[in-house]
């Protein structure tokens, strides 16, 4: 069964041309974190609605203060006195102040706010000196200087992360339109596979990929159906497939997509009726990612084997569900760093190496975390980046400027090429 | 009332040297994303527990393979045929091979796999010829390469995220031992403020602190529980935080700290028996976050203005609440980036400006994401990362390397200086 690999750039692209887009759904805010938005978030009043006092103080009427200097101080009579949240009912005439808060609407008439350190108190008459002019609006913080009413804040497809949450909080979005998220259902295949709980016994390693997989949508805030682990039987595999495939938006299956004798996923795709868009990559680890389609939904077969398994949902999967909920930056953020110790190893295919980023002295350096074949677990309890190495390239030394793929930032990148 | 401000490293370090240790508990592997582990994880056997076959294809014997070269073919008798998860019970004789798949353990005897691509079949005979000798443990993953049985592979303090996930699956780690986590209260004070459904009204805004508090500690898998919103006054919010501190670990305040007359929290910290350890810090946002101890619970009280009550939890909160559990990388990710626009204004005091990284052409580039004052909201939303301009620093330009914090990374920094 020969198989035709085909670039890492055309399978993104083609796994992107088939990721269904999900509908749209109201949240309240405090649900929202992560979720992508689905509408743009405009400004629907004034930030900050009034007038305010940045400042502990007294608000004034600047021109009350031209004459005001050194020798001469001016003296204002200080006929109110409120809190943030307080209005006060007396206009201001002249040479009159209120004392205010931080927070709190300027006065009508006033337009310029004393700070506290700025006036010299008379106690006794409830009055205080300035030596100094101020300025119309000097000290205030003026009614839609952070945003003004009708301004697009944000576009549809960003993701609401906490400073989001603060704007829509100031905004009164208690609900808010964002992207429905795509469940996805995982299946585990392999006859080796044992539980995590189960003892070890000879020929058998546990299921560390379901596990793994579940903590990848986890943190992309992404929910999921577990259907276990499933030993390398065609027909049983198939049954549970096209079980999940009734409860799910997109299916992961990992193991069983290779061309030994007991891999049946492309026989369960073909008897699916789900149309193979790819089967292998021009890539190490992860070239026998599969993807298929059927019915619109995405069928991602990922190898077995942890670090290609892994290597191949952030590449693929992720985008793809990111995607799906329509969103802006669905790909990992991609950077640059230098080597940090020799990576000699050529190869013809372009590679994703399990690493760590690190910045000091104001360079980005990183390291390979270990051992790096595409069965290994170790490498990926400490990686925090994927190191991009072109195909066809030789080895590589301490100090090559090599490029990067950022893990675990909750903020996503755009496209990269390399 | 005259208050003395410290140093930011020194209140980092007061914080940090306040902060109690929370005990540990067991969950379950399923639950354990995000917790810092109380355990160092040794590898309890070998990774991969027995010698297995990379790929699919064919056990021999090596030495039976020496003679093999292009003119001599070297003939091979299949006799079993192995699916991983299954053992062969055939112990290889001379010129025996077992039909082998990926991840099957070698049989008794064999010590490398003819690659299928590598063997000429002769179907009709059930055998094989290879054109090549093979060497010792050619083509084969060993018992042991990736972790050997008894190696610290992770220490106490790590953050458990999808890669460790794997490898704790993998050794069987279906119960881990975490940090408790510290369930957090916020409660936001001041006149001024609406519930998020409410309609806005003269001189008031609405609630963001909380909501976007809540989003952090969410971003950091971090239980909370809200107590709302108080008015500025002083029995309601002491008796309210009364409550607060005693079903909850760490308690934070919003607003009220300032030294406006309607600022209560120092009476109230005073009334409660609580130790303010600082109350101002030479830094822009957050002058005025305090920081008090009582019976060993810390009380974060932010600044009302959501910028500045967004960068204090992220400088302080924080890393307090990742040292509470013991994590060994308690700080934000500290790294450099170039200016890529003017920020020309010039202030005495550090400061801390909202702002997004960006990376294209190798290079990390930085610029703040708008309008810059603590009681700003709308740059909030879009900042991944935080400048840092050294105190007393004059303006800087586009192009100017400055030092950068970055926000929502799931991987967390060691402790850094500016």
């Amino acid at each position: 069964m020969l198989r035709n690999p085909i670039p890492l750039q055309s399978a993104i692209k083609l796994t992107m041309e088939h990721t269904p887009l999900m509908a749209a759904e109201e949240v309240s805010l405090s649900d929202s974190y992560r979720r992508i938005l689905a509408e743009p978030i405009i400004a629907k009043h004034n930030i900050p609605p009034f007038n305010r006092a940045p400042y502990d103080g007294f608000a004034i009427r600047s021109q009350d203060s031209a004459q005001a200097s050194e020798q001469h101080r001016v003296v204002f009579r200080v006929v109110d006195h409120i809190g943030a949240g307080s209005l006060s009912n007396k206009p201001l005439e002249q040479g009159e102040a209120v004392r205010i808060m931080t927070g709190a609407a300027m006065p009508d008439h006033a337009d310029a706010v004393v700070m506290l350190e700025q006036a010299k108190l008379i106690e006794s008459e409830n009055s205080f000196t300035i030596r100094k002019s101020f300025r119309p609006q000097e000290n205030v913080s003026l009614k839609g200087e952070d945003a003004s009413v009708g301004k697009v804040l944000l576009e549809a497809g960003e993701q609401i992360d906490p400073g989001t949450i603060a704007l829509l909080a100031t905004l009164g979005y208690s609900k808010v339109k964002v992207a429905k998220r795509p469940v996805v259902g995982i299946i585990a295949t392999g006859s080796e596979l044992l539980n995590i709980d189960e003892p070890l016994v000879a020929g058998k390693i546990r299921n560390s990929n379901g596990p793994m997989l579940e903590a990848q949508l986890d943190r992309m805030n992404i929910p999921f159906l577990s259907y276990g682990k499933m030993n390398d039987q065609l027909e049983d595999c198939y049954h549970r497939m096209k079980q999940a495939l009734t409860e799910t938006d997109c299916l992961i299956t990992t193991g069983g997509v290779s061309v030994g004798d007991f891999d049946y996923l492309p026989a369960i795709y073909e008897k699916l009726g789900a149309k193979v868009l790819f089967n292998k990559i021009a890539m190490r680890p992860g070239s026998v990612t599969t993807l298929a389609v059927l019915e619109g939904k995405l069928l991602f077969g990922l190898s077995g084997n942890p670090s290609a398994c892994y290597t191949a949902f952030e590449l693929f999967t992720r985008p793809a569900l990111l995607g799906m909920m329509g969103a802006s930056k669905p790909y990992l953020c991609h950077t640059k760093a230098e080597l940090s110790e020799d990576f000699t190893k050529a190869n013809p295919f372009m590679r994703f190496i399990r690493s760590r980023i690190s910045y000091a002295e104001g360079r980005a350096f990183v390291a390979p975390t270990g051992f790096n074949k595409s069965n290994a677990v170790t490498s990926l309890a400490k990686a925090n980046a994927l190191i991009v190495l072109p195909g066809g390239s030789r080895g590589f030394t301490k100090g090559d400027v090599v490029d990067v793929l950022l893990l675990g930032t909750e903020d996503g990148g755009r496209e990269w090429k390399i």
